[in-house]
């Protein structure tokens, strides 16, 4: 495929894209408009987040009136702040932006976020309103977020926009990308409350009058601590654009996305990915993967795949080994990998022998193989180290997948153990899969897998899907020679 | 269709076959045999379960030298015991079976669970002795359940003879017929732990060496206390059966099922019900469809779905009608409905209307309808009450969705406000959904939605699952003239 030229990192005004990006995530200083002293309005959520996320830098707020306003020095209007603004966030109506934006500029503020909705999401005079906005920032060489936009979250700079009231979010290797802001709200406090992977950096794009994916993913190639991207779009305008930078991108750092909406996209990338106007999700989806993003069809598989590729290392194929507790497991596994084009490459005769070890002379071996019959006679412990251990020596097994229901497992420290194996056998991904248990050892057998970096599920089609995604970006990497 | 004769249901002894299962279920006394009193056997935690679950029936325990284990009296053989046994449960090493199956039949034992692994499942060796294994219990007119069972649980009558170490359940209106043990372990502990939904009756049958799938549903059929069968089968053997009692089943109660292979049941279906030995999942799925069964594809969509039939009056038609307070859950929600073909009306004009007053001029109206331009003015509460109201109201709107995310939420009573839109119109299901959300919102919404029984689920597409399973069955039974 040869090296894609970076054309599109560099603007019209010779500004590399990826700069106009950063204070939109780590900014020396910020104002918000919108919060007041008397009441507790959105932009007074942004202000208590900043506080609670632990953000060093300078915090001004804009209020016609008050002085300050949480302790926050209030100024009445951007202008007057005196000092340098790296970005301004408008937490204000509709009718209140453009002169905001405006007094942004005569300020020199270079980077706006305007949260108010009621723009292109709102017919045909909100999206005329949008244009007028759009030209006014772009004309003074302005970059804006939004509208309809919730802004971002940078956990390392404890920088956050959201107007949801949030709780600091570990740092972690995955960022996100996203048109709605789901992902700097229910989302976010879903991770910080309950998930161990951590974030790096969320932008919420709303509209994209002005900064979109592309922007996005412009910053974070060079972002050293985003490891994993995670997109969720409605539709990419600049269909060639993202293509080729997605495909550049990929070679780095895997991309996960999740497409909204099953036309837009498709049509937006057929049209400019192939001239065509009748591109539809066949078509974005193919030529997504051919640029090596991994196409996923929902928001916990965008999760799923995303954790998968931030702790596990490549796998050298797509063969699938999978040891389970339950039978039934065994054989949904075998349904999911069918449905998901895996292979699951039969026990060499070495594994066998090995893997007999801790079983009944009659149990059967196969893969998946079922181990049940350990709890029938001897340590189940023993039966899980001996039979991964073979499993995970077989070459052709290239992924290792446990399936635990968390009976007799209650008893031993399946973690530790998938994690000594993941020591000798660094290269090959181990994932693992959890069917019922009491929610005391879910909980439990959650948290320490999490901690040791296996990725873990709740259901096998999950666990499948993430095996998936690693097999399916491993082999992407490896045809276009990555 | 007309009317199926009850053909299957009387078996050659002339006893119903109802009747039979009865002591599975609902025994006067079991003897367990495979405890110790010296050490925590697999038979023991039976008797612990036993205990746990409050079975106000006798006990007896066998063993060659105790007199009594936990408690529990204990015999040298079933034959000892001097008292009627209504079920015996041997959790015996595969070596001992046949024996304690003779013994059983000797004491006039009529029903046997026979936990032994190592028959069908374990080579010709083992289908050889299971086939002996059969023989010896037809013969001397028993009825079997197993080998390779974990058996039965039985929330009102507390008896249960799983080999897990379980915690009482509280009694529901879903019953689980499973070839696995799964359900009488991993998930009875996560049903226990989490669930509101509580069951009925579970039947592991394993090998299905006797007793089988068309047995436990000629029993299920007419026990008042399951309102809602599912199964998990890996292969049916009396497809034909299977399919005229499951055709007249359904009349009276929904069956889901999730059948796990690929091929199996499909061959028998198809060999049973059309003479066909080229049947695969499509032939039987089609099959079931036709019986009334809604087959759905893994663990999650047969809980999802028992749930919101358990819970749910059946939908008029196929539309639905969803408010959501994310934008990206209104794209979502279409996608994933355009994949199950359930149609979303327009809203009419008088639901715009009525809709239009909790938000601003310029929102956008449709169906889904994104409800969070209502968090930039007025009250959520508010909006949501009157939006939900018109949608309920509009006729072809035949199922309501919500789709929440927790953040404004966050301040009112969800549960008790979908609560009353329901007592308004008692003929419309209401479906909930949770995207992301803390860990504490999260469960205290899950809860009192669940206390309330409105089925809430923590993906859209989950949701929408649900709400297809409730658009088949229904579709279905109107159909069918049911």
């Amino acid at each position: 495929m040869g090296t894609i030229p970076r054309t599109s990192d560099v603007r019209q005004g010779g500004m590399p894209v990826a700069s106009e990006m950063e204070a939109f995530f780590n900014p020396s200083s910020v104002a918000v408009a919108g919060a007041s002293s008397s009441a507790m309005k959105l932009g007074n959520v942004t202000l208590a987040n900043l506080m609670r996320f632990g953000y060093r830098g300078k915090v001004f707020t804009i209020h016609p009136r008050a002085g300050e306003i949480m302790g926050v020095p209030a100024y009445p209007s951007v202008r007057e702040v005196g000092e340098r603004v790296d970005v301004a966030v408008g937490v204000l109506p509709r009718e209140s932006i453009l002169d905001f934006v405006l007094d942004c500029a005569a300020a020199g503020v270079k980077n706006v976020i305007v949260c108010a909705a009621g723009y292109s999401d709102a017919g045909a005079e909100g999206a005329e309103l949008q244009r007028r906005l759009e030209e006014a920032v772009r004309s003074r060489g302005m970059r804006m977020m939004g509208p309809n936009s919730v802004g971002t979250i940078s956990t390392r700079s404890g920088f956050v926009t959201s107007l949801m009231s949030l709780d600091p979010i570990e740092p972690g290797p995955i960022s996100i990308v996203a048109q709605t802001g789901l992902f700097a709200g229910g989302f976010a406090l879903w991770i910080s409350s309950t998930q161990l992977f951590g974030l790096s950096k969320v932008a919420c794009l709303g509209n994209k009058a002005d900064v979109d994916e592309v922007d996005i993913l412009e910053y974070l190639e060079d972002d050293a601590h985003s490891g994993v991207i995670a997109i969720y779009s409605e539709g990419i305008r600049r269909g060639r654009e993202f293509w080729e930078l997605a495909s550049r991108v990929s070679r780095g750092k895997p991309m996960v996305m999740l497409k909204g909406g099953s036309t837009e996209l498709g049509m937006s990338m057929a049209a400019s990915h192939t001239g065509s106007m009748a591109g539809e999700d066949a078509v974005y989806k193919g030529a997504l993967a051919q640029a090596g993003v991994v196409v996923v069809d929902g928001i916990d598989a965008l999760f799923d795949s995303a954790k998968a590729l931030a702790y596990c290392p490549l796998p050298a194929g797509p063969n699938l080994g999978v040891v389970s507790i339950t039978g039934a497991g065994t054989v949904l596994v075998a349904d999911a990998c069918h449905r998901r084009g895996l292979p699951l490459p039969p026990p060499a005769e070495k594994t066998v022998r090995r893997a007999s070890e801790g079983l009944p002379e009659w149990a059967q071996l196969g893969n998946p193989m079922d181990i049940w019959t350990a709890t029938l006679q001897g340590s189940v412990e023993d039966a899980y180290r001996v039979i991964l251990g073979a499993f995970a020596e077989q070459e052709d097994m290239h992924t290792i997948l446990v399936v635990y229901t968390l009976v007799p497992e209650s008893e031993f420290d399946g973690a530790e153990m998938l994690a000594e194996m993941r020591e000798s056998h660094p290269g090959k991904p181990v994932l693992a899969c959890f069917l019922g248990a009491s929610e005391v050892d879910r909980k439990r057998w959650f948290r320490s897998m999490e901690e040791k970096r296996i990725p873990v599920y709740d259901s096998i089609e999950r666990a499948v899907g993430a095996a998936w995604a690693l097999a399916r970006y491993a082999d992407w990497l490896k045809r276009s020679g990555g």
